[in-house]
């Protein structure tokens, strides 16, 4: 009996290992692409995106130990909510991991124009969410629903950022048409790290529902505005 | 056991049910936000943005009646493999509602700009995309691997037409820039009709799995090209 019991909390825990590793690639690949970005860095943005792969299969191999417990322990309450937690972390990490390869992607593309610089927004918003999901990651490591909110409560901080870049982006594309694709690039790159800034709180409320047991209801008011962005005179409200 | 076999039948086609419902409710949201769009329907924009909580909570109830029979009834082989692609495909669906819910915000935005029309490109993603969604829920209800295939490979088509809404978009940038706040709407509704695309190829994908029981690997090749985009004399590769 003692050995069952063992070998499932072994099971438990290569779970928990495999999504500590799919969120530690993610920050990799994040501050990877960022790093590339600023620097120009082709050969580091085409790794970015080549890796990405190993994201895909570290999900794969979430939810193929999902299946295996499901079928041979048929969990209950508090392993059920974890392993169903796990499949959904899975996903949130995996679709995490596919925008920092887009940034890559964009990378090479932005390289290949003629240089002209970007808004230190987009590096101040590529770090909280770096920042961001490593605390996330902690949370989950820590089992800890306080730390997990803390995360949640930041993302309005990330928007914020967002809504600034957002701003300076279309500002410089009436100043400088002639970069246009640069800047249409930057601003979908914005957007991505905004993106990840909501997948950081999908996994808070992950962590959340697998420590407490109650699904979190989504209370905080949305700031992030760029999406009902004009340009009249409340353009910045 | 014939009266606990039919139940557990019941469970299951309720989880089916609220599958179906959750796409048929992400259909009509995407086709009343492109009518929304295409007729500066701000009040029509406005209920398509309410609409969306709905879709949330069938995600919930999904859920809820997942986390049900796993514990009960201890699922095993298909029915196990059926119940995780339920979870996953009302994220999926989730997450196409939200872009639907985003084009909505987007209208009324730009229904508050000085009107200037948009690409008939547009027009075109989103009734592929509207078909393409219908489609794979049909595959779904049929249980039709070879149908859901058969939408998977019309992305590419989708892509073609994104990859051609983004230089019609930058190109009107850039001739018209006093129109620069509706024409980078109009850029992120491309995006956000290229991404339910995306995520109708999830969803068949799912299908797949649920019918044949193994995993599709992806090998089609993937022709959006818009985060690749340059300016240079390959810029329509």
């Amino acid at each position: 009996m003692e050995h069952i019991v063992k070998s499932y909390d072994a099971e438990i825990r290569e779970l928990r290992s495999l999504i500590s590793r799919m969120g530690g690639l993610v920050e990799d690949q994040l501050s990877a692409a960022i790093t590339a970005l600023s620097e120009y860095d082709v050969e580091l943005a085409a790794k970015v995106k080549a890796g990405d792969r190993q994201i895909d299969d570290l999900e794969i191999q979430v939810e193929n130990t999902a299946v295996s417990i499901f079928a041979r322990r048929a969990p209950v309450a508090d392993d059920l909510r974890e392993i169903i937690s796990s499949l959904k972390m899975s996903a949130v990490l995996e679709r995490a991991g596919d925008y920092a390869k887009n940034i890559a992607k964009r990378t090479i593309a932005i390289a290949q124009e003629r240089p002209v610089g970007f808004p230190p927004t987009i590096v101040q918003m590529s770090e909280l969410a770096a920042t961001m999901l490593r605390d996330v990651m902690d949370a989950y490591v820590r089992h800890n629903a306080d730390a997990a909110m803390d995360v949640w409560y930041r993302d309005e901080q990330l928007d914020n950022l967002h809504n600034t870049a957002y701003r300076q982006l279309i500002a410089r594309m009436v100043e400088m048409p002639d970069h246009i694709n640069t800047w249409t690039h930057l601003l979908m790159i914005a957007k991505n790290l905004e993106r990840i800034g909501d997948q950081t709180t999908n996994l808070a409320e992950q962590i959340y529902y697998s420590v407490k047991g109650t699904i979190l209801e989504d209370t905080r008011p949305k700031h992030d505005l760029t999406s009902s962005a004009t340009s009249g005179p409340d353009a910045s409200a």
